[in-house]
């Protein structure tokens, strides 16, 4: 069968995109609940077809970790249902009156939150994110565009025609969630120009796909970028606090973009903080690389290079750096962060309110984890991705961040003078 | 001279966007009006320069509309300068906290208005929006990155070095404001793509500039698109709403983007509202072209082809389109809408309703003139252009839409478990 052509499946997500802008939050939780539904009453089809892509990765000799991604199970499906209802549980968007007026000459201003249209997804291996991102899509009153890779093409296939039957059954149209099936790199390059298709390209993947997006997209996107988090341990630091919270910014989940990444300590505090929670980090496998001030008090760490203190390892290493100051501490966070989040562990207010206003991230933290820093923790419900750009997105974007607005003037026959 | 390489620009840009971000409204205020002060001491330096971008145009046969746009004289200038002080007596955006909450662990979060870095704006000809854009820019705390035209280099210039110099009295970096001299093409394909410098690009001209912008940025940009603007007068209009409405629309200031291209009428007025507000605009001069339903009423006018429909004219031209109903207005508006403004007249509730939430454009209007969509008339103040895009600002950008938030997260040493 022929791949059918982009410019048609993007004709077909816009045309849905009008239909869903004008659904009601009922009709479209309804289509998530049938989804959710459908992906416990028909599992099977949906475990035969990533058993497939598991297979065929398999056999390609792919490692562990993306087979692990790949993988979907009984409790990974009943996940992913149990996002679809929670995405339906949400208040809904759309509607919202952000703000309004009265003008002096009589005109009613109001600026309305409406859906964007077609939100373009492209992502890398994990069948989960089909189903996720296309439920806030859809929430949000927007079509979904989704291309995700031929690794997982037949899992995703699977699932988008489980969510398109909850469109259908909820009387929404199916081409509300459209899945690209052409995985050439030549059609993601088509994919990321489909202006006048594509409102908000989102690019969900590893520093690869990104690059490809800000060189070659024509569309508008929202950058999920990479985590670089540090924790800075300032002179006034409660150093137990300080402990705990590396700790668990390093060890919760270390795979994840709000892992901490990188430590810098005050040299007043360096030695005392350094033999209790720079060993707590070395005996729970953690490799450390350091700067050479770090290395006089921890011998064994290796030594930190350029690239160590700009790198996301998104696993159990991290680097280390000693700063004379408060301001050596700013630099150095600012010269290697990647905007995501960036953490002072303090009791001094004026540091505490000079970090968070120098520091250029998505999110600063006082006293807290980098883990916070998703859209669950935050207050925001499920997030599509965590923007580290500035623009209209900056953090971890939920349902919110998925909508644009449109101005409403009513008049009574103003003309302007 | 040789000219500054490109990247130095930035580098310096991004280092005085650093101070910049946390600058007080009084030493920006400061900057604005000193600014002010020196165009009004200075002018013969600046007309001086002006003079000299002006005898080339014309040695180069430019009509007399380039040469009006790029013209200055005492009264643009005074116009200028006050400019510039109406953005000082804003209320600066910076620093507010848009929204917060404490979380059930007793995390307070906030989410703060801060500003976006370095915006680039890369613009044709008229040199006021040199100071206009600038002035924004810098009362949201960002420094400003221009790329103006060869044509208006001298005027740029002049205008940017008293920028730089009311900066620099007010205590603040002069590389607030760079001036981008180098106008060849390959400069500004560079300017567009300066990743990690721009934080948001704005370009400032016609179709061919934003073209160049979608198919060649890899920073983030907002598009300052065309004003394609129907009006839709409705079988239930007030018919001489309508008409003053449409004449506003018009003729007010037709070389403007909110200024109106298009009317749809509904066939059932169609005859009593041609023959009176088409008459109007044909008395006034207005070239009208319609399709043959619009001709069989007004038979003198000319054929609106496909291009017509579309086209924004900025001129003394409007393109008439009869419908039988709503749903057909509403489909021809959607069809040839450029997203910026449209306008229903009517006085049934239903169909202002369904106009209001089926339209897709940044500012739809019930019973007023598209005139009034920008950013002075709307509320925001100044404005840097009028987005039409859906991402970051829709309509009209005022200051705060030259700003980003930052998450800030205090806690008292919470972890994730």
């Amino acid at each position: 069968m022929p791949a059918t052509p982009l410019a048609e499946l993007g004709e077909r997500a816009r045309t849905a995109a009008r239909r869903l802008a004008r659904a009601t939050a009922a009709e479209k939780d309804e289509a998530l609940t049938r989804a959710a539904d459908l992906l416990a009453e028909r599992s099977a089809d949906v475990l035969a077809a990533n058993g497939s892509d598991v297979s065929r990765a398999a056999e390609s000799g792919a490692d562990e970790a993306v087979l692990d991604r790949l993988r979907l199970d009984g409790r990974r499906l009943e996940q992913m249902a149990e996002g679809l209802r929670a995405v339906a549980a949400h208040p809904d968007p759309v509607g919202e009156v952000v703000e309004g007026c009265t003008r002096p000459n009589g005109l009613v201003v109001e600026r309305v939150r409406v859906p964007l249209g077609v939100v373009g997804v492209i992502y890398e291996n994990r069948p989960n994110v089909t189903a996720d991102a296309a439920a806030l899509c859809l929430k949000a009153g927007n079509a979904a565009l989704l291309r995700g890779s031929g690794g997982a093409l037949a899992s995703n296939v699977a699932i988008v025609a489980l969510m398109r039957e909850g469109l259908a059954k909820a009387g929404l149209p199916e081409d509300g969630v459209v899945l690209v099936e052409d995985v050439s790199h030549e059609a993601a390059r088509a994919f990321v120009q489909l202006s006048g298709v594509i409102d908000c390209l989102i690019p969900r993947g590893g520093p690869g796909l990104v690059e490809m997006v800000r060189a070659q997209a024509t569309v508008p996107f929202v950058v999920d970028g990479d985590g670089n988090c540090h924790i800075y341990v300032d002179r006034a630091a409660d150093l137990e606090m300080a402990r705990r919270i590396v700790l668990n910014a390093k060890l919760s989940r270390p795979s994840v973009c709000n892992a901490a990444e990188s430590l810098v300590v005050h040299t007043d505090v360096a030695p005392a903080f350094l033999s209790s929670a720079g060993r707590a980090l070395l005996d729970a496998g953690v490799e450390l690389v350091g700067d050479e001030r770090a290395r006089a008090l921890l011998p064994e760490i290796g030594v930190a290079g350029e690239d160590d203190f700009g790198a996301e390892f998104l696993g159990p290493k991290m680097s280390v750096a000693v700063v004379d100051d408060l301001d050596a501490a700013i630099g150095h966070v600012q010269r290697y962060s990647s905007g995501h989040s960036e953490a002072i562990v303090t009791e001094d207010l004026r540091a505490a309110r000079r970090f968070v206003r120098e520091v250029d991230a998505a999110a600063v933290l006082v006293n807290a984890s980098t883990r916070f820093v998703d859209g669950g923790e935050l207050g925001l419900g499920a997030e599509v991705g965590i923007s580290t750009q500035k623009l209209h997105a900056r953090g971890p974007m939920g349902l919110r961040e998925l909508t644009s607005v449109k101005w409403v003037v009513y008049g009574e026959g103003q003309i302007r003078t």
